[in-house]
């Protein structure tokens, strides 16, 4: 095993939208970053030639050669094989049975790691965010889905070959609306940003939210968190109880995942959270100390995510490190 | 640090009508057992003296003397200062704040562990029963109450001075029935052997259940998973039709711990799975593929727990063995 000292890992997040390379020192400080837009329009082949392409960026801004690199962590959405380092598929990108590490190993010949990118940002929190120190973190990243994380002991806990903590589709409505995983009920019908948009889409269009009305309109894919946000404070109390109402039932799911799992912590983070964080830390905060067990209230801090952006290429970088140090 | 070999260890279980103690080789084969009933009438003193007095009569059971021990592992219900040692609270028996280590430690001179009994149970089947080699197991007990457990990659997942894992008490029915716990709609309300008894109990009023009528009559107190399971072997399918109800929210809250931990094994062990595994296994599993998402189908195994009563003596005996490794 080489030292881990003075050696240069890259994180990098591979987003829907964009996508995020970070150079991190062996003390896993960011010493540079780029970005770039996904495009969707292209195969897998010649988007993995511009994953390449900007991690070379980051390392030229970086002044730290390939050769310097310990390793690479890259956090995605969509289903992985983590041992195998290939991401099975990505919706968004329209890519399937990419092989991640091969290619990339190929490149800059050092390890390459993949990880779920929830699971990379509630790692990323924990290393050096908001979840510093903890014993075990519960990360829950309301979205266009909601997706979860959990980090015990020190390590992220997943499946023999894949990520796990689909907090998103636990059930709590029974028969409820379907959901894109082919079941009903889940917490993601409810409580993502996807769901609150349609919701808040409907009192636009029945004239109960005339601020959101003006930002955005009837179409849901114009309703960001920013504009829910900006709804509620000009004044749509109707948007303001939807979000909430949602926000209600993240936190019956937190409650039901902390009488599993007993978290330190609990972190919430994403663009909705970043929008509204005090509403949704109140939310939160009330259902789930409403419904989790008596034993287990006031066991655990319930906070905002502090690295947004750089929270997923700060767990990846550190995941490289860590599987560096256990190879 | 001693070296394990050649020591033995104890292994106890301390239930709400019975006490158990299993002397267990350095290979954590069970050696010799001895149990009396737990009794409630007395204080924590003299039910100490008498856990006490049962170990020594295991002890000689076993021809080891208390020098030979390398630790005592004691599966209890009720909450825990794991890190203490410390019996918190034990309805069924009335004790509180019973310094359990403290106690044993004075008499044996050796460790001691405690555990909550169903993490001592899902631990006892992997290392000596139906998990046996899983990288990672969940373990449902359905009885008075609904207790489980998750062993990951080696240990059980606990929180920092207590244990967790509380499916019992995942919300299943919103605005549901009164819990024990204070809550409404927890997995136990609907699908406890005592939520079982008491919806039994109103068929049998009904004129609904006649086997079970003869059986048991209409006290849910005398409704055991024994007549349950011999009332539907009578015939009385209304009966079967509760029961096959409760496991359905069973697999219900199977499927979504799933979805958060992608266990490889799920055991279910306990009174009401003893009498009745055929049908309970059939209905998790079609509920739990049901419900889990589409990634984690055909992932975990669904088994019935194998060591019954030598379960929690089993891994209480274990974790003990594993605290001494550790310290």
């Amino acid at each position: 095993m080489k030292s881990n000292k003075n050696r240069f890992w890259i994180g990098f997040d591979l987003g829907g939208t964009k996508m995020l390379a970070g150079v991190f020192n062996s003390r896993l400080r960011l010493v540079a970053a780029e970005r770039k837009r996904t495009r969707t329009d292209e195969g897998a082949r010649s988007g993995v030639d511009r994953m390449i392409g900007l991690i070379h960026e980051a390392l030229a801004a970086a002044k730290v050669t390939p050769r310097q690199l310990g390793g690479i962590g890259i956090g995605t959405p969509g289903p992985l094989d983590l041992e195998k380092g290939v991401l099975l598929f990505a919706p968004n990108l329209g890519w399937k049975n990419v092989p991640l590490r091969k290619r990339l190993q190929a490149e800059f010949g050092c390890a390459v790691a993949v990880a779920n990118d929830v699971d990379a940002g509630t790692y990323g929190e924990y290393v050096g965010g908001a979840a510093r120190g903890a014993r075990s973190v519960l990360g829950v990243f309301p979205g266009t889905g909601i997706g979860g994380g959990f980090v015990y002991e020190g390590g992220l806990v997943r499946g023999r070959t894949q990520s796990c903590m689909e907090i998103g589709h636990m059930k709590v409505v029974p028969r409820g609306r379907l959901c894109g995983c082919g079941k009903r009920g889940c917490l993601e019908t409810v409580a993502s940003r996807l769901a609150i948009s349609a919701e808040a889409a409907m009192a636009v269009y029945r004239g109960e939210a005339p601020v959101l009305a003006k930002l955005a309109g009837t179409d849901l894919a114009k309703i960001r968190s920013r504009s829910l946000a900006d709804a509620i404070k000009g004044g749509d109390r109707v948007v303001e109880n939807i979000v909430r109402r949602a926000a209600s039932f993240i936190g019956l799911a937190v409650a039901n995942t902390v009488n599993l799992l007993a978290p330190d912590m609990v972190i919430l983070g994403g663009g909705l959270i970043e929008a509204m964080p005090k509403l949704f830390l109140e939310e939160v905060r009330l259902a789930a100390d409403d419904q989790v067990m008596d034993a287990f209230r006031r066991t655990f801090k319930l906070v905002a995510a502090e690295l947004g952006d750089n929270a997923a290429i700060t767990g990846a970088a550190a995941l490289a490190a860590r599987a560096a140090d256990e190879a």
